[in-house]
């Protein structure tokens, strides 16, 4: 099959193996797959990932043991945990935490920048008809989003910045104002902000925002944005990182300390709140995809993906 | 009066002047003050702190507009609050987050390395008469220990590792004792660690620690103390950061978002609950008093508490 596979460095390959479904597992054809962040960072080098990267997805089943799965259309939660009965995480339904994991496109699990993936059947959930591709595709970052809520309560009083005109900041935002919340989001290009503020999103350059936030949530990928986030959370308030900078940054957190300030790092989390979302039309996120690029021009389609002034970039497989 | 002045250096004065009260303070005469490390971290430049430090003491009220007060043995809070009815810390009972607060030898406000200094009213507690001198001096350390449990609630059930051996992992590793925890507390130095063992406290190696605990209370004092930390506490744990090293450190905070750790940072506390677990003898923290010097030998007394085999140096004015 076709796929992207990296190796140090990416490259695009006609010939990659087709992945083979180990028991309790599916074979996903890829339809649609988004371009993150942390795709761009592995292919930086960042967790010496090798294999196929990719984790957002949106495809179609062609072969399952399980009947109600075949032939469906599907996105998958990325951890597949190793689901033992003698594994603490597991047994409690966070197998997003299990130490022995594999991650689809990230750790020990080749990933959807390809014309098939494989993942457990538990892993997969099918896509409502009223969801469009472009859309569904777009379920894995708004987990993300969404697993914020699953961490600590935001009440629509809460004054909220979210630190970060990408495209992780938006994602959050367009979640938080589905859920009632009324968050700003602080950037550093005034065209990014634009285009945020065109979702109906308040907007502002992130020199400009004001100390005194009840929650400032990191989505910056910068390892300074951290700095900043706890310069502009209040005394007691909650600082929500979503960051993953693959960089170490010097960091003096006596303010963390002196100001009381809990950090709550946030990571990926369940795809049914954010499936639900899209199936309600409470989010629409294709407004924020840039290009679609056909899986055969991948290589540029990353390249295109780290240019600051593109949004989500999708590559299309099927 | 006699006091120890720190303005880029440390010396000791004789001819000080003495503190004057302001309307709604008190002129406390200092018996005993105990020198903590952020004394140490502020004779060595961290907040450019010009004026008297020491913020632990017990005292007695020599002049006092409050009737209750005068003659008193007390000990004080050491952030000193606006009051206004227009300040919404002051107001939701939160002063020690006040923004126009002083702090008593820290920030704008005269401490305890004197002869005498000058609080708010409001800020002393009298102390019952069963909690000697050298138990009452420890309140303000104590009291920090104690803020943990307003910020978070710790089961009997969890796994505490507490990170440092010196006065303050000391006083934090009592404190959850009397309160029905088992801490282990983790350190570097073989001698410190059986001086906290004979308290009756589980002691490790730090080196010798194991990933995995449900909480990890970070009372180092380095920088690197966080990295260790977040190694240390498990997926979706909590880190209780006490550390304000002055000085900032390279650090990666991937860990925390992969493992949806929760920070804590943790100041000072009520003096209340510390005083109740004092006079009820649940905690006698006189064992960790390594020593007690005359006010005038303060400058050598400081050098002591420099020293990693101290653990808490007094002074003795009265």
């Amino acid at each position: 099959m076709r796929a992207l596979f990296l190796d140090r460095e990416l490259t695009f390959r006609r010939d990659y193996p087709d992945p083979k479904a180990r028991p309790g597992e599916s074979i996903v054809r890829v339809e649609l797959a988004g371009i993150c962040g942390n795709d761009l960072e592995l292919a930086r080098g960042y967790m010496s990932y090798r294999g196929v990267p990719g984790h957002e997805f949106v495809g179609r089943v062609v072969e399952s043991a399980r009947r109600e799965l075949a032939g469906r259309r599907v996105v998958g939660e990325i951890n597949a945990a190793c689901g033992a009965a003698s594994c603490e995480w597991c047994r409690r339904g966070l197998g997003r935490h299990c130490p022995a994991r594999t991650v689809l496109g990230i750790v020990g699990r080749d990933g959807a920048f390809a014309d098939y993936l494989a993942l457990p059947d538990d892993n997969l959930l099918a896509v409502p008809d009223s969801i469009d591709d472009r859309a569904a595709v777009c379920c894995e970052p708004l987990a993300a989003a969404y697993e914020i809520f699953e961490q600590t309560q935001l009440e629509p009083s809460e004054s909220i910045a979210i630190l970060g005109d990408g495209r992780l900041g938006a994602m959050i935002a367009m979640a938080l104002r589905a859920e009632g919340l009324t968050p700003v989001v602080g950037g550093r290009h005034r065209e990014k902000l634009d285009r945020i503020a065109a979702l109906g999103v308040k907007v502002s350059l992130e020199s400009e925002l004001k100390p005194g936030f009840d929650v400032v949530i990191d989505a910056s990928g910068r390892a300074a944005g951290f700095a900043r986030s706890l310069e502009l959370a209040r005394p007691r308030g909650r600082l929500i990182l979503k960051s993953t900078a693959a960089t170490a940054a010097a960091l003096n957190l006596a303010p963390l300390v002196i100001n009381e300030i809990t950090v709550i790092g946030s990571r990926c989390g369940r795809f049914q709140p954010a499936l639900d979302a899209l199936a309600a039309g409470r989010i629409d996120p294709t407004p924020l995809i840039s290009a679609v690029y056909p899986l055969d021009d991948g290589i540029a389609a990353l390249r295109a993906a780290g240019d600051g002034l593109n949004f989500k970039v999708l590559l299309r497989a099927a």
